[in-house]
């Protein structure tokens, strides 16, 4: 297991439907958080990417702007853009800048402030995530999409919206005592089934919400970990896959090929296997996506991953921690910052600060982040 | 010199005021080329990422399409965005990724088709490369920008208008011989200088025009770079920097702190000095650009850049050739595919490969690309 480059901060706004100030100042509380949690000074980072999907501020190449509002000029800085799987994205291209040795400490910053824009327009411009000349003409959006993905694995496994009601009802328990969630309520499996219909199967309740939110995190070479005032966490493994944008060009829907690549990659690099795994963030952007990804990551054979929700097996205690954060379902979604909440829920988790969160002993944690209708997926294991 | 990451493939698409196909096709022209140029297919390639400003086009996160236009799929792809200066931030990234470990063969695609969106839409997005709270809403554009640092350069150096006609004029020379530029007409001072103003001191031919195109350069590790059927060119230094958006924060403007940043970046890294560059392709987004970079890279003292173009020293035969593919200014300047279009023009001069436009006997060139205002600057040095 290589240990080149670790995390040494982390940092998060609580997410909201609404921020009411600027994106730069959104930035800075995740900022702050993570340089105060890595016992750094802005001055010693190296070099920082800022994680956004750029549709939705006003602002041109936010990094420049999220530089110079930090205190982050001279280094160098970039945007970096895989729509929802930016932030993790952000973490394999930091891991890379370091393991180069081009910088010693690069802050992997991700935001979005969706509130910008109505959330018709945020609809519309989440299809155009979609292939513009041959499908979005069409009207697909991404609840449209993941109902494909629930139609095709309920005919397939007999899966059935009572199980994807039991990911929901995971989600909003986790979520009331994550004080960074934007939903705070718990539900039962009656209210998630009488919900309003977006997409059939998928109701409300099966469906993520848009947020305003920004993450980031401090990732460092061995010697600069070492004298971090954190634990250091270490990247183990990396993989991340691509596929076809266009839907029709896809082998199969009852899952996602580009995350089954991207955790076999992941798992060699680190040298582990599912079974390893003590506590995992996926995208759950819909329910069937959590689902799905229990089967893609190998915590469950094609077609059981309803039998791990069933049985609790995804709840703390059970044999697979899933989302014990409440997920995207509870947190809500701030596109570029979700990657870096993810791999910050990890974090803490090998640190063993999670709170009411923790998932006792865990040593070895996965992230799985989604961009587009599975166009793009990165896992991520890290590692005490 | 470091001799681990080559360039084996460069390609460009023709620019032009108005691309009659799709965002894809043009891509493909670019890639083709380079794939062609390499001596490899797309199945050996293990990574892309596509440098572009997401301004101009209607599809979001292009990286998925283009990946699965190009044949890249599963393998992993993202957008990477430092406005102009993005083609040469994938350079970097894309060296990291190979020097990392993760990947050997990486190809790094720029494209902008900037004829999507009228000229005065665009006028108005560049402006909000800017800070949008507190400098586009008082009308800040592009060309008032580098006007000031033209006015600015004037009063302490007594530049002239004549020594950036004459900038025009070299450009223009070589833009002639450049079938894959925008402006092929030889200019003289005189037309120069009797040019509608844009914003003094700087008339309509000091400024570079708005285009479309696209580039693509194929990186690939040592090994990887024996068996290609070009001659290797190494990446022998890299530099990068940023400045504060805000113009305010800059310590003068008679330079960019970011090029000199950069540029001692790269020439440590490389282990050599201004003098031992043999070609050097720069970002002449304006005549005073070009001027100021003669300065900031080293070519000459401050406030003397003047004299270099006054004796014809940035031509082919005078001690430092610049831009002798025409530059920016002849080329047009199609955003993402600036920089890779820049890097191929030093490619093409190191493999003796220029035509026309040869610097006899080059063997070390350089390659400066800014994004926006000074807000980023890249520079990379190149060798045999």
């Amino acid at each position: 297991m290589p240990k080149d480059v670790a995390i040494i901060g982390v940092g998060q706004s609580a997410f909201s439907r609404k921020y009411s100030g600027s994106v730069r100042e959104m930035v800075f509380e995740a900022f702050a958080e993570a340089v105060r949690d890595a016992g750094i000074t802005p001055k010693d980072i190296d070099a920082s990417l800022v994680c956004s999907a750029p549709e939705y501020d006003k602002q041109r190449s936010p990094a420049g702007l999220i530089a110079e509002y930090l205190g982050l000029n001279p280094q160098p800085t970039f945007v970096l853009e895989n729509i929802c799987a930016s932030g993790t994205s952000g973490v394999r291209v930091a891991y890379s800048l370091i393991k180069a040795g081009l910088h010693d400490i690069v802050a992997v910053i991700g935001f979005q402030k969706m509130s910008e824009i109505s959330s018709a327009e945020s609809q519309e411009r989440m299809g155009r995530g979609a292939d513009i000349m041959w499908e979005a003409p069409f009207g697909t959006m991404m609840p449209a999409y993941y109902a494909m993905h629930a139609q095709v694995h309920f005919a397939r496994y007999n899966t059935t919206e009572e199980d994807l009601a039991l990911i929901r009802v995971k989600a909003s328990k986790y979520g009331a005592i994550n004080d960074r969630a934007v939903f705070r309520k718990e539900l039962t499996v009656e209210q998630c089934l009488s919900a309003g219909v977006v997409s059939s199967p998928l109701k409300v309740y099966d469906c993520c919400a848009n947020a305003d939110g920004a993450s980031c995190l401090i990732l460092a070479n061995a010697a600069r970990a070492k004298e971090a005032s954190s634990q250091p966490v270490w990247i183990l493994g990396l993989g991340a896959a691509s596929a076809t944008m266009n839907l029709t060009g896809r082998q199969f829907l009852d899952g996602l090929q580009v995350t089954r690549l991207a955790a076999r990659q992941a798992y060699r690099m680190a040298g582990l296997s599912p079974r390893d795994v003590d506590v995992a963030e996926v995208h759950d952007c819909f329910t069937i996506a959590e689902l799905m990804a229990y089967e893609d990551l190998g915590f469950a054979e094609p077609g059981r991953g309803k039998e791990l929700i069933r049985e609790g097996q995804t709840y703390i205690g059970g044999k697979i921690p899933v989302n014990v954060d409440g997920g995207l379902l509870s947190k809500g979604h701030p596109i570029g910052a979700t990657g870096g909440s993810q791999v910050r829920t990890i974090v803490l988790q090998l640190r063993g600060e999670a709170g009411p969160m923790q998932v006792p002993g865990a040593e070895v944690g996965l992230v799985q982040n989604i961009g587009g209708v599975g166009i793009y997926s990165n896992v991520i294991i890290l590692g005490r």
